[in-house]
């Protein structure tokens, strides 16, 4: 396609963030400047075994590095920043974000030993990033301090970014939402809309923080004498605020356990989003000289991560504190999708400690940190975009995001609906899609970034549904004899009902390899597929199994 | 410790069905009499990697089997009849079922070629087992037909089991679950309860499986030029019932996809607990003669099965039909926990295909086959039991019901919270936990039935996770020569960021087996060991990657 490139047109690229949940990045280009919004990472799913971390694929800006002009954070959750200690290696560009996003970037960025150019910005600041690009970065209430929407004054409009946010007319900070300035921005014409849709499925408006305090109050005034155990999120700042303050109501010292909750209890405290005296907080290793009755223990593992401290705790493995009968138990969270067997499992193990477990919503002890439809809606009718592409979610959410906008008016045609990799070029008059763009998922294994791809992830799913049975044969290269075969399995049992088959496996190679004059091949590929085919047609026949086989000659 | 034999105990055996959901078998025994109630299977976990089919341990069954007098079924679901097929082979013994639990149990049995003495009963039928047991099948609502509770008189009094059940004041087949017996059995007095726990969490009541219908039938007049697809669970005959009534008042014609819901339609009808015209249902080869409005699909894939019809619909690898603009799914289920993340990542792919897709609660397209809270109060103050056993629940589910049971008047000491091995002790006065039994989980892999074990399991789960390397040594056993070194990967990706360390994991191996004279060994344990572990050391420290390693010496 011939572009008319006299005037040039405002690109927004989609590197992460669209079609699924989690990997936020997304990139605004014009003329020769690039702006990058998020760089987020995600846990690996269920398809790819052993991966750590699941990164956007930074392809197509390194490609234009030199356009790149600078890395706007909007806030500090993993799936917005997760991605920059792998990303900054290679890209050389200052990071703009506000005081606690920063701060626990940095100490990622140390952990991964890499520099780079950090600059604070506060509520109300702007940037200018290029010729093109001057944002304004404005407060949204989240479950994390110093959450951010992003004004981008562009040559051709303004694009509103939302970032990650709810409405709360109560945060425990004081920092209420801009709607004002949201609502200005709205009356000066707002061309584009990038908006989440995360509890797009979630009618009426997301309960206040402050309802938490009030529920975990009540339980803590109901149960004088438990110790109690508190999980939640330890990015949520505002929330281990009032766990704070309530330790110090209820005369109770709080240790907190997880290398996630030290570390980011102790960056805010640090930078002064997180108050409280130095004696309220002792270490874990303090528990045993306090009364169950004078300890709050606040705790990882909301979503019952394997390796979490409350994981280890369920099943006794957590050395230092052991479950019992006077303990109580509140989970502060609520499953992300995906995680309710992990949780499951952790609360039932937790109960079979003789402790007992306040998990459900009905107890008011979580309140999403996103926006529900009517939040949604008091959104979009502040700002009344001309154009609208919904962001943050899976595929089904976009388009109910998308189909909300149209109940309150939007055409169809003005807003459009995208995938990882999509580009969408604006004009003042039009949207539309563009020339998709080099994307997809880097994924991080040990020390090798992007090495593991989709074979190698197929061979681990077929070894863990099968196992392997490597079949080694050592060949007389002089005389063509066999000296030797040797069988070895791994996940995978020979046995089936009556009998061990490892011996008639044996015999098969054997056959196999009779069928070739092992003295004159020079290649030895034709035998070892006609033995793996052999053995595999074998075992199959026999126990219905289909281990992966390696063949070996030598 | 000794037992006093003189008076015998009723003991009640927990072989599956507590503790975590599924694989449901609980036996109860008084002297030399054995009675089973249901034996399901499971599907495996993700840390099941390749099973088939998880069933419960039969162990103590078998090795009283000249003590067990029958089988009792009390419906058609997979997670009470679903061990059948496997348990049976080893335990001959007569089964009792309603008509459509024994249609289903007879099918899965003719696949794998298994005689059994199945015998149909009736709601209100009566059956003896041994001296013992009196079972009186007694008529429930559920979400398949058929479904009955167990009210059993022993010598020491009446045990009730609910089995599975919700409260359906307007059934689709006019059997309302039988109050008037319950009452009636209630008032004669129950010695012990046990009562499913499944929707414990949930408040209230379950709705009708008739709003149900009512949510379709508008879904349906509001969409008369769409393609409509229904996905469901096949067991729902009542549900299945509603569709086909719905489809003939809006003439479209019927279309089964998925090999259960065939099966299951198939037995359903020919046992007359489905009633359609002939005309009505079509092959799904006869989907390219009618239009779009005048076709209703009915699925299979209301959870996102991988194989399922609607799962590969959604990936475009279902030949006989794609999906499109014009097509309308409807998720007539709510993911079981644990399934969420495969149901919406079937939902994002319909979307991609542009076709609309209605899934969520709030649209009243699903409604449980569970008692919520209110309808588990209506059980237990009919029938006022003495003793109180929660089952078929997770561990959080087994203590929410025994705090509803204390919260109407119970006693703690008169409940007892079960996991799979327990035995209870009962008599007319007291209920005490007695000694486990060997219980348990057996895996079904292929034919093999319980040779999986931990181990495998084990090593399944790490090669999925880092892969293997096979290194194939080749010796000269006269001279001790080294004539051939092989390396061999799967899952596992040698290079790290700058370069390929496989000739350096053949330098690695080549010292390692220097530092033996291999001409005078008999075993070559000691140097596989060395070796393995040399190359576990180098590949770590290069590449922070620790791949399974089999050395083999020929």
């Amino acid at each position: 396609m011939q572009k008319n490139n006299s005037r040039p047109m405002l690109k927004i690229i989609f590197l992460g963030g669209v079609g699924e949940i989690g990997k936020n990045m997304v990139a605004l280009e014009y003329g020769d400047d690039i702006l990058v919004i998020d760089c987020g990472s995600t846990f690996p799913d269920i398809n790819m075994p052993g991966i750590d971390l699941v990164i956007p694929d930074p392809a197509y800006l390194l490609d234009n590095a030199e356009k790149v002009r600078g890395i706007v954070l909007t806030h500090g959750h993993e799936d917005h920043i997760g991605g920059l200690p792998y990303i900054l290696k290679y890209l050389n560009v200052p990071v703009y974000g506000t005081k606690l996003t920063l701060a626990i970037l940095d100490s990622k960025l140390r952990e991964h030993k890499v520099d780079a150019d950090l600059n604070v910005v506060k509520a109300d600041s702007v940037v200018m990033l290029g010729k093109s690009f001057r944002v304004e970065f404005v407060n949204v209430s989240h479950s994390i301090s110093g959450s951010c929407a992003l004004s981008i004054t562009t040559p051709i409009g303004i694009v509103f970014h939302t970032g990650d946010f709810k409405v709360d007319f109560t945060p425990i900070d004081g920092n209420v939402i801009n709607l004002n300035r949201i609502a200005e921005i709205g009356r000066q014409g707002v061309l584009l809309l990038l908006a989440e849709s995360t509890n797009i499925e979630r009618p009426g408006y997301t309960m206040s923080e402050a309802t938490v305090g009030k529920s975990l109050h009540n339980i803590l005034a109901d149960n004088p004498e438990k110790r109690i155990f508190i999980a939640t999120f330890a990015t949520n700042v505002h929330r281990l605020q009032q766990i704070l303050d309530l330790a110090v109501k209820f005369k109770r010292k709080v240790v907190f356990t997880g290398r996630s909750m030290l570390n980011i209890a102790d960056c805010a405290a640090k930078i002064g989003e997180l108050h409280f005296a130095e004696d309220l907080v002792i270490d874990v290793d303090g528990v045993k000289n306090y009364e169950d009755k004078e300890l709050l223990i606040v705790t990882t593992g909301s979503q019952g991560e394997a390796m979490s401290a409350l994981s280890r705790m369920s099943t006794g493995d957590f050395n230092k504190i052991k479950l019992g009968y006077n303990d109580l138990v509140i989970i502060s969270a609520s499953p992300i999708p995906g995680n309710e067997r992990m949780i499951y499992t952790v609360i039932n193990n937790i109960y079979r400690h003789g402790a007992a477990v306040i998990y459900e919503s009905l107890a008011e002890v979580h309140v999403s940190g996103h926006a529900c439809r009517e939040e949604m809606k008091l959104m979009h009718t502040l700002l009344k975009p001309k154009f609208f592409i919904p962001v943050h979610g899976e595929h089904r959410h976009q388009h109910k995001h998308a189909e909300l906008a149209m109940q309150m008016g939007m055409k169809a045609s003005n807003i459009i609906i995208t995938d990882v990799g999509d580009v969408v070029e604006v004009t003042p008059k039009t949207i539309s899609p563009g020339d998709k763009v080099t994307s997809g998922l880097l994924l991080v294994d040990g020390l090798g970034i992007g090495d593991v791809g989709s074979v190698v992830l197929r061979d681990r799913k077929y070894l863990s549904e099968e196992g392997v049975l490597v079949a080694a044969v050592s060949v007389d290269k002089e005389s063509g004899a066999v000296n030797a075969v040797e069988l070895t399995s791994r996940g995978f049992v020979y046995v089936n009902e009556t009998e061990n088959i490892q011996s008639e496996i044996e015999e098969v190679i054997y056959s196999a390899l009779a069928k070739f004059d092992l003295k004159s091949l020079g290649d030895y590929s034709g035998v070892k597929n006609a033995v793996r085919k052999d053995i595999k047609n074998y075992v199959y026949k026999k126990i219905k199994r289909s281990p992966m086989i390696i063949v070996i000659v030598l």
